[in-house]
C-alpha cells in the first residue's frame, strides 16, 4: 500500500481500527498522533493525511497537494476468466494505467464467471483499489462484465484509436512493431482456452490488428502484464 | 501444463497414478491407452508420448520430434525477495525464457529470506518445471541465491553484454529505449524495498545503465514480466 487510498465520503469520519487502512497507518507505516502519511482520494488528489488522533477510531485531517493526470486512453477487452485469474487481471491492469476494463463472454469464455462473488460482491472493485495504490494513482478503470465481445466491438470508440488483439495462432505482427507512440488502443486478450473463428472475425471485422507476444505460450494473466508494459514502453520512449 | 515434462531417468519407469503428471494425463487430457500427448526431457527433446497402459502406475513411451533452440542469453539478477515473490519470479521468468536466475542479497533484502523451505527443499526447481511447461519449453535456466550482488558482479560476462537495473529513483532513460535488439543481456531488479546506495554504486561500477518502466510503482513480480516482455519484444521485432 504506497498510497492509502480513501472514498470522497470517509474522510471527515473517524476510521475504525479494525479497518484494513487503520491497522496499516499504526502497524506497518507505525504513525503515531501528529504523524503524517501519503494519501488520496478515490478519483480525487493525492496529499499528506495527518494522523490527528488514534482512540477507538483515527481521526484523519488530509491536506490535498495534486490530482493525478487522468488514466491513458487504453482499453483492454478481456474474455471472462476464471475468478483468481481476474483478480489478477483487475489489479495488474489498474496498477498499470486503462481507463476501461471490459470482461466480456467470448466464444469459448465460460458465462458462469460472469457470476463469481468476485463480481457480485464487489470485491472486483478492492482489486481496483489496491492496484491504484501500489501505483500512487488515485484513479480507477471502469470495468464492466456482463456484454459480450459483440457488444463492446459494435461500441463507438474515440478517432484514431489503434485496435489490437493478442493471438498465439493467426497473429501477424509482433505487439512491439505494430503499438502506437501515442493515441487511443484498444487491447483485446482471449480467455484461457483463446479465441474462436467467430471472435475472431467479430475482431477483424472491427479493425483489429491480430499481433502476438513471441513463440512462449504464457498464463493470460502474465501475457497482459507482458501486453501493458509493451504498450506502455512505446508510449514513453 | 502445456508440456508434459520429464526427467531424463523417469520415461523408462512406470508412473505411479499419485503422480501429478498421471493425474493430469488421466483426468485433465482424459488420454486412454493408445492415446498420445506433448511431452518433454527437461533439458532435452520435445516429442510425443503415448500411453501404453494405465495399470497401478503408467506405462509411457517416448517418440523425440525436436530439440528446442537454447534459451535466449538472458540473465537476470534479483534482489532475494519473499517466498511468495520468488515463487512467481522462478515461474514467470522461465516462462519468458531466461538462461540464469541469480537471486542476491543486497543491502536491503532480508537474508532470512535465503533461508526459506522454497530453496532448502528444493521446491524451486519445480517452480521452473512448472514455467517451463506453460512455455511449452523442456529447457530450465541455471539458478543461484547463496550469493551476494557483489560476488555475482565479479563474474566475468560474454563479451558486449549490455547491463542494465531497473529502479525507481535514478533511472536516466526507459528500458524500451536502451534494451538491445540482440546479443547477451544482465537485467537486475532490486528487492522489494529498492536499491540501496551502495548497491547502486556497484552496479554502476560494473557498467550497468540505470533504467525505468514508467512512473507508475509496480511490484517486483510485475516489474519482472514487464522488463522482460520489453527486452524480448525488442530482440523480437
Amino acid at each position: 500500500m504506497n498510497l492509502v487510498l480513501f472514498e470522497p465520503d470517509e474522510l471527515a469520519a473517524p476510521l475504525p481500527r479494525a479497518d484494513a487502512r487503520a491497522r496499516h497507518i499504526l502497524e506497518v507505516l507505525r504513525r503515531q498522533p501528529g504523524d503524517s502519511f501519503d494519501a488520496g482520494v478515490v478519483d480525487g488528489p493525492i496529499g499528506k493525511a495527518t494522523l490527528v488522533a488514534a482512540d477507538d477510531a483515527l481521526t484523519l485531517s488530509f491536506a490535498p497537494t495534486h490530482t493525478p493526470p487522468p488514466l491513458p486512453p487504453i482499453t483492454l477487452l478481456l474474455g471472462l476468466a476464471r475468478p483468481q485469474t481476474a483478480r489478477d487481471l483487475l489489479r495488474d491492469a489498474t496498477t498499470f494505467g486503462a481507463a476501461a476494463l471490459h470482461f466480456v463472454a467470448t466464444e469459448r469464455s465460460d458465462r458462469s464467471y460472469g457470476q463469481s462473488s468476485l463480481w457480485t460482491s464487489g470485491e472486483w472493485r478492492r482489486q481496483l483499489l489496491v492496484g491504484a495504490a501500489q501505483a500512487f494513482d488515485t484513479r480507477l478503470p471502469v470495468v464492466t462484465w456482463a456484454h459480450t465481445l459483440a457488444d463492446v466491438l459494435a461500441e463507438p470508440v474515440a478517432p484514431a484509436t489503434t485496435r489490437l488483439a493478442l493471438d498465439n495462432y493467426e497473429a501477424t505482427a509482433p505487439l512491439g512493431a505494430v503499438a502506437p507512440a501515442s493515441g487511443p488502443v484498444q487491447l483485446a486478450l482471449g480467455p484461457e482456452r483463446g479465441w474462436g473463428p467467430k471472435d475472431r472475425a467479430q475482431l477483424r471485422d472491427a479493425g483489429f490488428t491480430l499481433v502476438h507476444l513471441g513463440t512462449r505460450v504464457l498464463r493470460v494473466e502474465t501475457a497482459c502484464i507482458a501486453a501493458l508494459a509493451i504498450v506502455h514502453g512505446r508510449r514513453a520512449s
